[in-house]
């Protein structure tokens, strides 16, 4: 019996490389999940086996800029020269009618979400080591040198960042984070300040 | 992979008759579970099957002044004429090797608690609903009628203590609250303010 009835928005980030896509994947495995996971848009080309509206929404420049113009992102960003964003209709959608909302996104992003959805819970994902983010960083072999170079440095800077979040999750293994984060969304609910009004009303035996 | 070691202190409170106990046994049940329950110490004769060192140490008044006295206790309080009391030195050895604690007292101590430990987790138990705790408590048939409408009183007042409290735990079902508190414990562990400085480590390198 959950206390609250809206939603959760769930801001899962961290340092690009770190794994939060394969996090996201096995959250969504879950038995009996009431997650929903907001498409991101992009202007970034497809990787082999992405697929339109499953993995993003892959727009143009002109298309993305239209939508910023018009307010309908939460988030967006510009990174490695391509454009992310969260389009924010759907989003407010589910919450209202009690589904948590997973969306996972670059730290840029993520900062941007705080600002604007202060009760959303932000979920830092880092690795079990430095060593491992560098070597997931350099064999994902998609991009050139300059490129990875660009994401390592990147990593570090956003490293500092990790105290701006509500939660540090390590992904020491896929499952176990996908599960701690599981855990988390479940003690958020319980939160008195989430909670205390339904508390009050099951009192005054109004439910 | 947790990256805080210290154990954590968490205070399961709430109305005399929610089921607390209940829920501590069923925490205590679970498979792997670090879990270490701190026993009181009570001036209260022995309800039927309750065991010494077990439910409760059970000591006379001049034992428990005595203690008191002496600063031996983390809380406690007297209730409905008799005193409760949480042993201050076993608690702080088991949460720096690292197990959590878990406490289960009236909110009258749990408040005391807060003030004297306040990185503690609390956790307010409720029932489903205000009936099904006055069933509860003038089923359980222990005591007379005043002493009856003495607790209901009080688990009045109490209620409105719960905005006090880190979470609320409805008690629908024992098992479902006990896995409730479950996640609350392994969220904690994740917040930020817990695990930054051994994150911080990890990524200079250090572990």
């Amino acid at each position: 019996m959950k206390l609250n009835e809206r939603g959760l928005l769930v801001v899962i980030s961290g340092p690009s490389g770190v794994g939060k896509g394969t996090i996201r994947k096995a959250l969504f495995a879950m038995p009996d999940n009431n997650f929903c996971y907001s498409v991101s848009m992009t202007t970034r080309k497809p990787r082999p086996g992405e697929r339109e509206g499953v993995d993003y929404f892959f727009v143009t420049r002109e298309e993305f800029q239209k939508g910023i113009a018009e307010g309908r992102f939460l988030e967006w960003a510009e990174f490695v020269g391509e454009y992310y964003g969260t389009p924010l209709e759907y989003i407010e959608k589910q919450l209202a009618t009690g589904n948590e909302v997973i969306i996972e996104i670059e730290v840029q992003g993520a900062l941007q979400v705080r600002e604007k959805m202060p009760d959303a819970v932000f979920v830092f994902i880092v690795p079990p080591s430095r060593k491992a983010l560098e070597d997931r960083l350099q064999s994902r072999g998609t991009e050139d040198h300059g490129k990875i170079r660009e994401r390592l440095e990147k990593a570090n800077r956003e490293y500092n960042l990790a105290y701006k979040y509500d939660y540090i999750v390590v992904n020491d293994e896929v499952y176990n984070a996908a599960d701690r984060i599981y855990a988390i969304i479940r003690a958020e609910h319980a939160k008195t300040e989430r909670s205390i009004t339904k508390y009050n009303k099951l009192m005054e035996g109004n439910e």
